[in-house]
C-alpha cells in the first residue's frame, strides 16, 4: 500500500501564507508567493477561498499571471480571469508560448483575443490559427509549432555554428528534427549525441533510425500513453503526409497522466476534474443535485422491490434489519471488481479476449468471500434472532449478491465502454442498483419464499 | 468532463496478439512484442491471464526482460520472476541502470543479488550499494547516481571536448552539474545553452542562477510534486551538506504521479496500485476479504441501530421500505464531498485555516440539495403511502443527512490526514458508517417520535 500522500511544504506554505493574509500583511505575502513556480502559485490560488484568492492574485507579479492561468483548473481560471482588465489580460497572455495560448483562447473574452492576435507578427498569428484549428483533446492542441529543424546532409560542426548563430533553443528541446526539403520529417538527432561527437561527423550517422512520431490528431490520451511509454521528453507531431507540424513536450503530458489518473476517483462521484474546491455554492449545488438525482432515481428502484415484501417484513421484522446488510456488502464487492475493471480499461489492458478470464476469476473470489463472510454473517444472525432458517437464508442471499456483484464488476463497465459511455462516470451508479435490487430481491425472496409460507 | 479514455491502438495489439496465440502461431506473436517498447509489453503482459502471459513472456527478446520487469506492477514482476532460472535473471537485470536495479532488487532472490554485484565493476557495486542504503519511497531510491559533471573555471570549448572524449551521455541528460572539489553541487549548466553559447564562453556564465536541488531523503511525493510544479526534466540529488549523490528524471516520475493519482479511485476500494488483474483466486480473495470483513462491520453497527426502532417498523413497514434510501442518498452526497476532500489534501491544498470556509460551502450545498431532493422524496411518498407525516418526516430527514454528509465528508479525511491514516483508504468506509447510522437513525427516530407515539 502506498503510504499516505505528504505535501508538508505545500501545506506549510498555504498556513504561513493565510496567517499573513489574516494579519493583513501584504508585503511578505508578495514576496512570499512571488518566490514560487507558476504551477505553485496555481496551487496555492486553488486552496484559497475566494475573498483570499482574490487579494493573493492582485499581488502576484503581473509577468507571471500568464503562466499562471495555464495552471489552474477551468473553474478557478475564469474566476481569476472575471478579476482582470482587458489590458492586464492582454499583457498577461501575449508573451506564452503558442501551444499555451492556445489552451486559454476559450476563455478569454473576444476583446482580449482580438488584440492579442493584433499585437503578434504574422508567423505567431498562423501558428496560432493552425493550433486552434485541431480539436480540443487532440496532438494538434497540444503542440509547439516552433521547432528546431536541421538537414541531413551537413555535419556536427555546421550544426553548432547555426546554432549559436540562432540562440535560444524553445524549452525542453532535446532533439533537433532532420527534415527533407519538403519539411517532412526524416529523423531526429540528439543534443545529447551532437555534443558527444567529433566535429566532422556527418548529422546522417547521428540520426535515430527508430523514428516515431505522433499524428496530429491522435488524442490527447494516446498521446500521454505514448511519453508514458516510450519515456519521452518531447515527441515530434507530423500530418497524414509526414510533414513535421511542430512538437510535445513532458511537461504538457504529465498535466494529461494526472487528469487521466484522477479521473476515475471524481467521475466515480460524479465530480469534474476541473471542479473548484471553493465552487461558489450556486453553482456547486446544481452540478452536484444531477447526479444526486440520478441516484435517486435508482434508489426508488430499489425501495420498489422491498416494498413488494411489506407483508413478510411485517411478519419478521428482523429482515428490515439485516436486509441493508446485504445490499450494501454487495455494493462494496461489486466496487472493488469494477474499480479493477475501470483501471484496466483506462489502461487498454481489457478486450474481449480476456474477459471471460476475468469473469471466471472473480466469480471464484465472490464466491469464496461469500461464504466465508456469508457463513460468519449466519453465525451473527443465529446469535442475536435464534432464528437457523433466517441465518441460512442470509448466507445464500450475501453469496448470491457477490455473485451477482462479481458479474456485474465485470459487465458493466465493458459494455458502458462498449457503447461509447464512460465507465468511471456511470458504472457506480448501475452497478449498486444492481447490487441493491438484486440483493433485496434475493434475500427478502428466499426469506418470503422459505420462512414464511 | 473529460471524454472516456481511449487507448484504442492497445486494445487492438492486445485482441491481435490473443488470436495469435490461440491459433498457436508462435512466430507472429514473437515479431508483434518484439517490435514493442519494454513499457509496452509490461503493459501488455499485465493484460494476459496468466497461461497466455508464461507464453508471451517467454518469447520477450531476452535483452529486453530486464527492462520490462521494471515496467510491470510488483504483482505481475513476481510471477514474471518465478518463471525465470537464475541465469536468465542475472543476464537480464545486469545491465540495468542503477536506479531501475535498485527498484528490483528486493524482487530478486538472494542467489541473483550476489551474482549480479560479483560481475558489476567496484564503482557501480558502490553506487547500487549506496542508493540500497536509502528508504523506499525517497528520493535517494530513486536517483541514478550516474552524473556527468563540470567545474565552473572553464570554457564551452573544454566542456565539449570532455564530452566528445567521454562518448555517450546517461539518458535524458538535460543539464550538467557543476561541483567544486568537494563535489559539492554550484549550479547547472543546460546542454540547450551549450550548443547555443560561442565555444570562448566561460561555464560561469551560463550557470543557472536559480538552482533548485532534491534532498536524498525526500519522499517521492515530494519529488513528483516538484517535478511537476516546475516542469523539469530532470533534477539534480544532494545531501545534507550540498554534495551532490546522483540525479532523478522524468521518466520514473510520471510513473509516480500516475501511481500517486491512481491511488485514491483504488484505495477507496480497499485496493492496490500494484494489484494484478488476474491475481491467483487464492491471493486476491484474501486481499479483499479484509476490507469486506470491516465492512462488514460497520454494517451491524448500523444493523443494531435499525434494530432499536423493530416496533416502530413492525406498526409502518413503509418505514423500511424507504429507510435504505435515506442511508444511501446520504453516503452519495457525502462521498461527493469525501471525494473532492481527498484530492485537495494530496494536492495539499487542505489546511486548517482553509477547513472553516470549506465546511460553510459544503453545507450550504448540502441543505440546499436536501431540501430540494427531500421535498421531491416527500411528494413520491405522499402519493405512495399516501401518509402526509411520514412526507415530511423523509424530506426533513433527508437533509438532515445530507448536514451529516457534508460535515463527515469534510471533518473525517481531514482528521484521518491529521492522525497519520490514509484518507483515500479508510476515508470511504468511516463516512457511510456515519450516514448510514445517523441516517437510520434520523428517520427512524423521526418517525417513531412523530408518527408513532
Amino acid at each position: 500500500m502506498a503510504e499516505a500522500i505528504r505535501h508538508d511544504k505545500t501545506v506549510r506554505q498555504l498556513r504561513l501564507l493565510s496567517d499573513a493574509l489574516d494579519s493583513g500583511r501584504l508585503g511578505p505575502v508578495r514576496r512570499m508567493v512571488n518566490t514560487l513556480s507558476a504551477a505553485e502559485i496555481g496551487n496555492l490560488l486553488e486552496s484559497l477561498p475566494p475573498a483570499k484568492r482574490s487579494v493573493v492574485w492582485g499581488l502576484v507579479d503581473p509577468e507571471d499571471d500568464g503562466e499562471v492561468l495555464v495552471h489552474v483548473g477551468d473553474e478557478v481560471r475564469e474566476s481569476l480571469i472575471a478579476e482582470m482588465d482587458e489590458d492586464e489580460l492582454v499583457a498577461a497572455v501575449e508573451d506564452l508560448d503558442i501551444d499555451d495560448l492556445a489552451d486559454l483562447v476559450e476563455d478569454l473574452p473576444d476583446a482580449v483575443i482580438d488584440e492579442v492576435l493584433k499585437s503578434m507578427d504574422r508567423e505567431n498569428r498562423e501558428r496560432l490559427e493552425q493550433v486552434l484549428s485541431y480539436d480540443e483533446d487532440t496532438a494538434g492542441r497540444l503542440m509547439n509549432p516552433e521547432v528546431v529543424t536541421v538537414r541531413a546532409d551537413t555535419t556536427v560542426d555546421v550544426v553548432l555554428r547555426y546554432l549559436r548563430l540562432r540562440g535560444e533553443l524553445p524549452d525542453n528541446t532535446d532533439h533537433l528534427y532532420v527534415v527533407n526539403k519538403r519539411h517532412q520529417l526524416m529523423g531526429w538527432v540528439a543534443l545529447q549525441d551532437l555534443v558527444t561527437h567529433e566535429s566532422g561527423t556527418p548529422v546522417n550517422q547521428l540520426i535515430d533510425d527508430e523514428l516515431e512520431s505522433i499524428h496530429v490528431e491522435d488524442s490527447s490520451e494516446e498521446v500521454a500513453r505514448r511519453f508514458s511509454d516510450n519515456d519521452w521528453v518531447s515527441a515530434p507531431v507530423v500530418d497524414d503526409g509526414n510533414v513535421l507540424l511542430g512538437r510535445i513536450t513532458i511537461d504538457d503530458v504529465v498535466d494529461i497522466i494526472r487528469d487521466q489518473a484522477e479521473h476515475q476517483a471524481l467521475s466515480a462521484a460524479g465530480l469534474d476534474e476541473d471542479e473548484d474546491l471553493f465552487s461558489p455554492v450556486s453553482r456547486a449545488f446544481r452540478r452536484r443535485l444531477v447526479w444526486l438525482g440520478v441516484n435517486l432515481l435508482t434508489a426508488f428502484l430499489a425501495a420498489s422491490v422491498v416494498d413488494r415484501f411489506e407483508a413478510s417484513i411485517e411478519k419478521l421484522t428482523a429482515l428490515a434489519v439485516l436486509m441493508p446488510i446485504i445490499a450494501g456488502m454487495g455494493g462494496n464487492a461489486g466496487t472493488q471488481v469494477l474499480t479493477l475493471m475501470v483501471r484496466g480499461i483506462a489502461l487498454g489492458q481489457i478486450a474481449s479476449s480476456n474477459v471471460p478470464t476475468l469473469v471466471w476469476k472473480e466469480v471464484r473470489v465472490a464466491v469464496i468471500n461469500g461464504l466465508i463472510l456469508g457463513v460468519l454473517l449466519g453465525l451473527v444472525v443465529l446469535i442475536w434472532f435464534h432464528n437457523p432458517g433466517l441465518a441460512a437464508v442470509i448466507a445464500v442471499a450475501l453469496t448470491a449478491n457477490f455473485t451477482f456483484a462479481a458479474l456485474g464488476g465485470v459487465f458493466v463497465p465493458v459494455t458502458l465502454k462498449r457503447f461509447g459511455f464512460d465507465p468511471a462516470l456511470a458504472g457506480g451508479v448501475i452497478l449498486t442498483t444492481i447490487t441493491d435490487t438484486l440483493g433485496f430481491l434475493t434475500f427478502l425472496g428466499l426469506a418470503t419464499l422459505i420462512l414464511l409460507r
